[in-house]
């Protein structure tokens, strides 16, 4: 659907709206160097860039009406003594919105007493949105790929010069049926959870904080989908957010656990064997 | 700017506009499957899936009544004997259109007596239009990046069964800053002229046909960008639809002459090189 849904949780749909509009105003007041200006580092432990800080804090002076507590990318941890948490990307794939490319989103998950119950992921650049609600019967609905063998994937781009990972990347390569990077995890786990692309996965980086995560989590399930980490960890709430994942969102939980095998065993031969896609030339 | 711009050649025009029409009605009417499904063999010599034959059957009822030749994929070559010929790719990245990854284009340049002066690429999910006319001022403008070290660029999905060109995909990820893989040539080319990514490419796989490059060919040098053939091969209209390239679109003529090399150098290297991103593990 087109815009931020009337049945989502308020303070939830407050932070998209804010989202959308403090993306727009954003780009169309600053020239692409301007947007893609370092201007700290963020809670999470990566540089910031100006557009994550002016979406961010539009978001969280929208919220400032509601009294939940917040996890998102440069702010970190607001407890506000609530039940109900937001883990929140403001702009996930800040390096597309700041370069013109013109896939980011605002995406963000739900969390009551430490489960994930609700998420909204929004593409910033159109209003699109993709929500779903644990219990609440969706229109989401992956498409049930049980094998890797042909399957579409979607990875984060790879790192060469990690021999481990690199092995890992490549041999998901060799065996999909095409290989997407759109840099912009939120919306590769929408496009899973919606049946356009059988899975999305970080290559053994640990390059995926919770955020990057968490919608993904509730919105893959509700289409029939998993979420598994590359190196068995689980993902769940968790308000440190230097911690890092290494995500696979699948089509099923059997495609899920295939890539995850794969990705891991490449990885540990990738590590510890001198050829492969890692080995300098 | 948004949807077709007024100063366009009328055939382009109508063109591009059947396009939009008839891509939202049959993403409307056909299911996923509906839309992949293969119905014969293009003019191109590739699988043509019904999407294609739906779009451009509606745009050849557009152009009857404009008297220009066609270059296009399924239908290939029709003379009409004018001096004006569309070179049309009437869906491109025609598999993210079918599967429901919203990034797709209609795609088109004019060639005068086998020049190429002027080019519209339309993403059809958004109707954002990027259009150049060769001796017209152009607010297209790349961002003038000269060298590859850290470089954005855009590549088509590897190819690890071909030795070379896996080799060749290698290297320009081991180089660059930032990789993405969209898989829709056209919309990737558009990036480029307006200066959303540095550079694309197709890592020595000999896969764009005239109708994935003739586009980009004006759009990037509208912008101050350049276009190249990694094996040196000229790019201009032929209507043969079975002859390939293996394009490289750039910001700079320096980058893309600096790409096309590395490319090429790999691709050798690759093939008579046992180790490397393609040796079987």
């Amino acid at each position: 659907m087109v815009g931020v849904p009337g049945e989502a949780q308020p303070a939830l749909a407050a932070a998209a709206s804010a989202a959308l509009e403090a993306y727009s105003v954003a780009t169309a007041e600053h020239d692409r160097a301007a947007l893609a200006e370092v201007v700290g580092d963020g809670a999470d432990g990566t540089p910031t860039m100006r557009i994550d800080v002016l979406v961010e804090n539009a978001i969280l002076n929208a919220l400032s009406r509601h009294s939940v507590n917040v996890l998102t990318e440069e702010t970190g941890w607001v407890d506000n003594g609530s039940a109900l948490t937001l883990v929140m990307d403001p702009v996930d794939g800040s390096a597309n919105a700041a370069a013109g490319v013109p896939l980011s989103a605002f995406s963000a998950a739900v969390a009551v007493d430490g489960s994930f119950t609700e998420a909204l992921t929004v593409w910033l650049e159109t209003g699109r949105s993709w929500w779903a609600k644990a219990g609440t019967p969706s229109p989401l609905r992956t498409t049930g790929r049980t094998s890797l063998p042909g399957a579409a994937v979607s990875l984060l781009r790879p790192h060469p010069a990690n021999p481990g990972a690199a092995s890992a990347w490549w041999e998901v390569a060799r065996r999909a049926g095409r290989v997407r990077i759109l840099s912009t995890s939120c919306l590769e786990g929408a496009l899973v959870a919606q049946g356009a692309t059988d899975a999305f996965a970080d290559a053994a980086t640990d390059t995926h904080r919770l955020v990057d995560l968490a919608a993904s989590v509730v919105l893959a399930e509700a289409g029939g989908g998993a979420v598994r980490d590359v190196f068995g960890r689980p993902i769940g709430l968790d308000t440190d957010l230097t911690r890092r994942w290494s995500g696979v969102v699948a089509a099923s939980p059997e495609l899920a656990d295939e890539l995850a095998s794969v990705l891991h065993d490449a990885y540990e031969t990738g590590r510890t064997t001198p050829t492969g896609p890692g080995t300098p030339t």
